[in-house]
């Protein structure tokens, strides 16, 4: 198999190479003045191929990759590979009000078009039960929580993890259960349109913990930097805020860092506060998608 | 038929709406803070739909363009057509390096795959004769020389065409030809890598008349800017500047106006330069896509 970074991933690519036994597939991109991409490939493209690329700000990235995959088939590839560590255009579902596009259904067949199979890690779905529902292409979803759990063991004392809502109480919990520490779920009150307070219920039982937050994505932070904010006022410990996908849309990082949180996260997308390494998770899901040698 | 403006084509698709009898198909977009798009059209979706999106960034636009398109059909479209004035991805037409990607294949596909129909303006086709070549859906292409001519006709007294190159001399010899006015063609010398110099032959027989620098796309703006330095260097008067496509990467439009030029385009993208109308041209294009009642 070779593997080729899109550019953003190269660090996560080299130690996926690493541990698959990969050779490296050299990538060159540029924009030309009117925006459209200049995509090369510099080196051979037989056998299975590999493009690491993960999908936060999908909208740039997308149409040059699929240019990139048609590129490295016509130039011999058997098969191309997907691995999108963070993937995009999950939440539009289903129709929420009259008129809205369904974009995951679309996104899905562009993604089915152009390549062969996908691996993700612990993507967002709410209503579909599993990429099957939406991707014609081979697909593996990876679970973050057993390196999130092997992390917090080695690096923190009595954790006591925290899920921002009932949505992520149940995986909250396993990544808990994995190294018997207790977990409680925030509790949120709206206030108006945008404020949300959030309170944590009988905070005052785990003085001697470490309050860890776990999230799936933090995109906003919103929640993330309230129960900070909470937790800084209220408990002795600073916390550990820990996600999987570190979008951190503006200010997020810089707001939960004055607070005073420590914040890792996994290297799905390439970040500052990368700590936890997904590469074993992803090269196990890597290995599962069966090879047709044509 | 519908019309639908993508985010920042309203002005042209409010002229083609009044020129082609449509009505309004209201559109909202906005961005997750992973950098999704969202889409909702607020409107009726029934017969013939198109959408109007000149596709200069055309990697930002595509895939919520696509969502777009496929949201117009779900929700009742007979047809889905796109106007895109500019049409990107048409100069990868062949690999000139090895291990180059012919993007332009896959933009039409993934184009094709989505839109039943294509009207645009003076694509910038090179070694293909017509983007049926790589296009599977209808396309008709539209031409801007004979509103360029009648804008010089109205605007211009004593215009001598000036084309920045042999490929573009047949062009500008058509505009000039509609009005009877003389046309020659630049002079390039390359000195060195990046700088280009150029001559007008023979600019002391045209004293008399007012130069205009035509152009299709002006993009960096380089060799119309040295044009029009020359221009006033050597000449009476104040060189006109005029393009099809107004893509202007970088300083280019200032630096045209900082040299004294008469900057003026066409309206296939928007742009404060814009002076000359192609809603007829598009219009004329628009009807000529034969529509077939389901």
């Amino acid at each position: 198999m070779r593997l080729c970074a899109w550019p953003g991933n190269e660090t996560l690519a080299a130690k996926l190479r690493a541990a698959l036994g990969a050779s490296e597939l050299p990538l060159e991109t540029r924009r030309f003045p009117d925006g459209e991409s200049y995509v090369r490939i510099a080196g051979d493209c037989g056998g299975e191929i590999a493009i690491v690329c993960s999908l936060d700000h999908p909208d740039e990235k997308t149409v040059p990759l699929l240019v990139l995959a048609d590129t490295v088939r016509a130039e011999g590839a058997t098969r191309v590979g997907l691995i999108a560590p963070y993937l995009a255009y999950l939440r539009q579902d289903r129709q929420f009000k009259p008129g809205e596009a369904v974009s995951s259904r679309t996104f899905a067949k562009i993604l089915s078009a152009h390549f062969d199979w996908l691996v993700t890690v612990d993507p967002h779905l709410h209503r579909y039960n599993s990429l099957d529902e939406i991707y014609s292409l081979k697909s593996r979803v990876c679970h973050a929580a057993p390196a999130i759990a092997a992390w917090i063991k080695v690096n923190i004392e009595k954790p006591l993890l925290i899920g921002p809502d009932s949505e992520s109480a149940q995986w909250v919990g396993d990544i808990a259960a994995r190294i018997n520490a207790p977990s409680i779920t925030l509790e949120k009150t709206r206030r108006g349109d945008r404020e949300v307070e959030v309170s944590v219920p009988h905070i005052e039982k785990w003085q001697n913990h470490t309050p860890v937050l776990a999230d799936d994505i933090i995109s906003t932070g919103k929640t993330m930097l309230a129960a900070a904010k909470r937790l800084r006022d209220e408990h002795a410990k600073t916390p550990v805020c820990i996600g999987v996908h570190a979008i951190f849309a503006g200010p997020a990082y810089a707001e939960l860092i004055n607070v005073g949180a420590r914040v890792v996260t996994c290297n799905a997308i390439t970040h500052p506060s990368n700590g936890i390494d997904l590469t074993e998770v992803i090269a196990a899901g890597v290995r599962l998608i069966p090879v047709e040698r044509p």
